[in-house]
């Protein structure tokens, strides 16, 4: 069984994303989208530093014709209504979609017509759309909210995600503010374009699927200040520098604090991990040691869940609406009718 | 919103799973089955020693007026053969069923016949038969699938469950063997009725999600011989005496092990913990420190389960087959249609 995969979108994520299914024997990769003019007309394996040439020709998605395929994996952008049009054309043409878009992890709050709209459509073509990712999608959301299976009763729930950016990619490095001034940092901060883009999606996920509507949020910001010089390949961190960001999300629910989400990504940061702690009976105390890596997680959650979604019903779906994806997950986990 | 529930056995699971039932707002206990004639006729308070009086009389089922329910909360045999008349007949009344039995959480391919019929009938009736429970169900089969979510690749899975006997129930302490010489022990072991039942049951159900089939199984038992003298409750263990039990289960595929399972469940056994090791792109380490309590998990999943087969398609399912089971993960999860 061979799944052949459309790659829309051939940026960081979206390369190392059909970098890893051009190595699958399950799955055959018949087309490539980017809007880069940079890109359109080369070779898959050219774009993608491959060092091979995959026949696969990397096309703008407005003029293309769109190769026979069995689903559209899909990463392009974080913002929903930028990305809805190519998905809106993947799914008019019959095609299941699995897209890493950080705000389809869960629309229904934010951008409820949109979500709407794309449900309505896939449902009238009969195919699925799955929002999908790591983070969001499954640390700090499907992750814990799994893990609260077999409570009696969950009182509050703190997850904690430290990561270390010293060998991520630059423009995460970037985004952490890796080497800027305090003052530079803050800066930047209020502008509101810095930062980690879907901790909201994932505490609103959590609170629909825990039932703690209404609620209140507070979200907070804060360098990670350097308490040495700390480098990585592009950045050198002197001491008093920030070296990443601290950013937390609280959610208060019936007068109380139920859920912390709490994220640090920082060059050098110690002790990484993804920690779930819930109060509640029984408690738990659960912790990834060295946490889960952003990148090869996220296009590992990708195809594993592309390998899936031939398997589900129509309609736009989250990863708390369908069994467990997992690897090699294609129809195994799922019942075949 | 109120699940009215039917708890089909009041053994010691039974008695606490409707215990925990009975404390609940979003559940009505309308309905209990014991075939143990000390317990029938008798209020469900005054068999679970509640302190008060419930006004639900516990019935043998044969006999017994079926109340309107909307799912049946079962558990009283391991043995997939045994319930099997008791879930066909809950299935015949048009009723959702979860229930604990051992065998049912992978029945695929040691009970196939059985397990046809019990998921035809359920088809019939257009209701769920769901398998569920924390040890098999979950701690060492479902939740270290739904880590692999996140992986490119899988070389090898190593589950590590490691439980203190020492405060738990009676009957536990008896089945790991506490207080036995280790020539009791072994004597105990080759009967086959000793150690913990489910164990291969999680091992095909990773086995089947991750594709590793066909395989070859080794199972090892063995006596966690007490080092210093250590005490329940209920049992005085001398050093050289059995503290409880070592299990492993190995999985070879393709010419090597790719999965262990290995369950260690004593008394005042050290670093108590559920552990899950993949090696494979990415690696990961996960820890639940401290470990998921059997009993109150068992009774948490049962209720969380219960809360969510409603909304489930009809037929036999097993947790694998489900969106996340989730505290209070009544329709939330489910896409209502």
């Amino acid at each position: 069984l061979v799944t052949r995969t459309i790659h829309f979108g051939i940026g960081a994520m979206g390369a190392a994303t059909v970098a890893h299914a051009l190595e699958r024997a399950d799955i055959q990769v018949v087309g490539a989208f980017d809007a880069d003019p940079a890109k359109v007309g080369r070779d898959l394996g050219d774009v993608i530093g491959l060092g091979r040439v995959t026949g696969v020709r990397v096309a703008d998605s407005g003029g293309a014709d769109w190769p026979d395929a069995d689903v559209v994996v899909h990463g392009t952008s974080s913002s929903l209504e930028q990305v809805a049009p190519q998905l809106e054309a993947a799914l008019a043409r019959g095609l299941d979609v699995v897209s890493i878009c950080e705000e389809l992890s869960f629309p229904w709050v934010r951008r409820p017509e949109l979500a709407a709209r794309l449900d309505g459509l896939a449902r009238q073509h009969g195919v699925t759309l799955l929002g999908t990712g790591v983070n969001p999608g499954f640390a700090m959301d499907t992750w814990p909210i799994a893990l609260t299976a077999i409570s009696r009763s969950v009182e509050s729930i703190r997850v904690t995600r430290v990561l270390d950016a010293s060998g991520r990619r630059l423009p995460l490095q970037q985004k952490v503010g890796a080497g800027l001034t305090v003052e530079q940092f803050h800066e930047k901060a209020a502008t509101g374009t810095f930062g980690h883009i879907g901790l909201l999606e994932s505490a609103m996920a959590v609170a629909h699927a825990l039932r703690w509507e209404p609620y209140e949020l507070e979200h907070r910001l804060e360098p990670v200040v350097a308490q040495e010089a700390t480098a990585s390949q592009y950045f050198q961190v002197a001491p008093g520098q920030a070296a990443g960001i601290h950013e937390t999300l609280t959610l208060r629910h019936g007068g109380r604090e139920v859920l912390r989400l709490d994220l640090t990504m920082a060059l050098g940061a110690t002790d990484p991990r993804d920690e779930v702690v819930v109060e509640g009976d029984p408690p738990l105390n659960v912790v990834a040691r060295g946490g889960f890596h952003g990148d090869r997680s996220t296009t590992g959650i990708a195809i594993n869940s592309a390998l899936l979604v031939n398997a589900l019903p129509p309609g736009l779906l989250t990863m708390r609406d369908v069994p467990p994806v997992h690897w090699m997950s294609a129809r195994a986990g799922v019942r075949e009718d």
